[in-house]
């Protein structure tokens, strides 16, 4: 299964996926999934908002136990994101056909669509349109680089974009969401535990610092005569990594513009935008304060005007708390195993978006770097396998009572 | 002469000049030189390298008085660097026929092809080329950023490619070259004259900073974890202001390419360009080896790889004792005046190239602002003037003696 999958989008450059919505990569993707259900005898469907379905047993029951992550890819990413979550589920399947389940709810495999928000900039459009989190017309404004528009992608992948928007029937049928996903920090590597359950994901928020300048001969113009932008912009990158290891937050700038952007001229214009993550709302606040208070003071020192706009937030999404103790309980019912750790994570996932329509809960396998949206993002075989038997027993819990 | 030109490959939105080579807003202003040497009775001609040339007298008989500059601008340019040097040739030849000058030297006027370097990444190819510092096979290699090759550029320009090359026959037979620009700087601002004469170019360099760390999720990935290399080169951006203003130097970071350049990803890649003058050469060296120093320490402190390349040197230009003393004898001889000002400069120049190879001297007219490179910089009409009698003076005691 993961033979088939692995070559499907991968850049032979740099080993990265390129697993982008609506591409052909994509299309590759789907049939590979559209394959894997029907090797199975579950009933596939691509819902209105191009989710895709593998079904056991009758939708229309309702109550149904749904588990699944997404196939597509940050730009150049790794093989874990996304896919370990699909790939576990079906085979946590057919670990429970070995185990001789007889299952008393539906049960679903979903591939949401466009989590990674590569293409169009913003993550998980599939889930988002889903929820209600996304309106039709936000989608139907949304462009890629080249200003082909989401409808028009999705029209020349074959799905109509008519019928996109919020599809609530479906979400009152499903009874628990469970995503298994590959973890992208190294908690469980440093407590030693293969598998976890998500407690939240942390709020998070992107915030762009326009610092502007005058551009100037940089050969030519005094020291003492230029306002160059990139002064305070380095400036702010130093002081957002000091406010956040001091509040023991996340805060990085990994996207820069710079306008007219020569080799001999001082920046009329240095963009930078920062993503900053914690555990709580306050402490957030706390370190972008602290961020935008450094930029201020060194923009205003350097003669440079300064504007920060917030581009999107996400507040925190604490899950539930039955389904996470239910979990906990599935998990450490065998008296032999560790009690199982219960962790926060700094990414966002569609069952962050899905949590405020339907019961949802998260696990995580071991990544033993850490490194993730990268080639380089790692599991064990030992450690997926572990990852998949925890899921079975999870979905066994659930769906076979 | 101004109003004509002056709307010529100017962008209405940002008001700044692209008038890049052999592109239709230099075939504009080409055209507006050869209509000025022809308003003029003077004998146009383009040569080999496609700098243009407006002749007044025979140039056969050598021992010519060239003067002119350059028509072509940065990225959004401002209206004086260049045309300034080639409206203030023709303005200064009109200025010694109302004086009945009688000419004892050949005299020329030129415009420079392709100075700024804004198309094809390379300053001065026009004098370069003539003065045979650029061969015709380095020449040739030279692209756009769309792919077009400099020789495709010409033939599309209607200018035969293959005749490139060094022009010995024509530097031969010039006895001097003044070149007039505006200053890139504020020193006659400073000192309070219209008018300079140049002693030296800045030796100067550029040099790519490579910092290469490791791509990673900006929300998941703990601070201990990282190697981001946006923090190093933040680092050395104030170090490099910081070594510049302890020695009297200049050093840039105005341009910078960051991969992925992601808003939620750590680079694993920033690039940054430094560009850096000082008045000589060991100062330079002793700043450019502090800013090493520094990113080097800075890289090492954060796990990041950092590797160093000098792209490009232009060792310090001594104008020529003798005739910037004849310049310098030629403005103070009215008495009234005050002795002329020397001043050395940040900015390269045709008549850098030029200088190996002909006697050479340049006149620099204030800038009130300092600013250059943009569409704010300005010069008075006063000053202008001033430069123009100035340049007047210079050409008649020059070749009318």
């Amino acid at each position: 299964m993961w033979r088939d999958l692995a070559p499907l989008g991968r850049d032979p450059r740099t080993g990265g996926y390129r697993r982008y919505a609506w591409t052909s990569a994509d299309a590759e993707c789907r049939a590979w999934f559209r394959a894997q259900a029907g090797a199975r005898g579950l009933t596939h469907e691509t819902d209105r908002n191009g989710n895709q379905w593998a079904w056991l047993g009758d939708p229309a029951r309702g109550d149904a136990v749904v588990t699944g992550s997404h196939l597509d890819s940050v730009p150049d990413g790794g093989p874990f994101d996304g896919p370990l979550g699909v790939v576990s589920a079906f085979a946590a399947l057919d670990e429970l056909r070995r185990r001789g389940a007889e299952f008393s709810r539906p049960l679903a495999i979903v591939n949401f669509g466009d989590e990674e928000g590569a293409r169009f900039g913003l993550a998980c459009v599939g889930s988002r349109l889903t929820a209600g989190r996304l309106t039709r017309e936000q989608a139907f404004a949304l462009r890629d680089p080249d200003g082909v528009s989401l409808p028009a992608a999705m029209e020349a992948a074959g799905h109509d974009p008519e019928a996109i928007g919020a599809d609530p029937d479906r979400l009152a049928g499903i009874g628990a969401f469970v995503e298994l996903h590959v973890e992208q920090g190294r908690s469980l590597d440093l407590s030693g535990d293969p598998v976890g359950v998500a407690s939240a994901i942390w709020p998070h928020g992107r915030w762009r610092f326009d610092f502007r300048g005058e551009a100037n001969h940089a050969g030519t113009t005094r020291l003492a005569d230029r306002r160059d932008p990139m002064l305070p912009y380095a400036e702010t990158v130093l002081a957002a990594r000091r406010s956040a290891r001091l509040a023991g937050a996340v805060a990085t700038f990994g996207k820069v513009a710079v306008e007219p952007n020569g080799v001999n001229a001082i920046p009329s214009l240095v963009r930078g935008w920062l993503d900053s993550r914690a555990a709580d709302q306050s402490t957030l606040d706390t370190v972008v304060g602290a961020i935008e208070e450094a930029a201020r003071d060194h923009a205003v020192r350097h003669g440079v005007d300064l504007a920060v706009v917030r581009e999107s937030f996400t507040p925190v999404v604490d899950f539930e708390d039955t389904l996470r103790d239910e979990l906990s309980h599935i998990l450490t019912r065998d008296g032999s195993r560790r009690p199982i750790p219960v962790l926060g994570t700094g990414a966002g996932h569609d069952a962050g978006i899905l949590s405020a329509s339907v019961p949802t809960a998260m696990l995580f396998v071991r990544n033993p770097t850490g490194v993730s949206h990268s080639p380089a993002e790692h599991a064990t075989e030992d450690d997926c396998l572990t990852g998949v038997a925890a899921l079975a027993d999870v979905l066994e819990g659930l769906a076979c009572r």
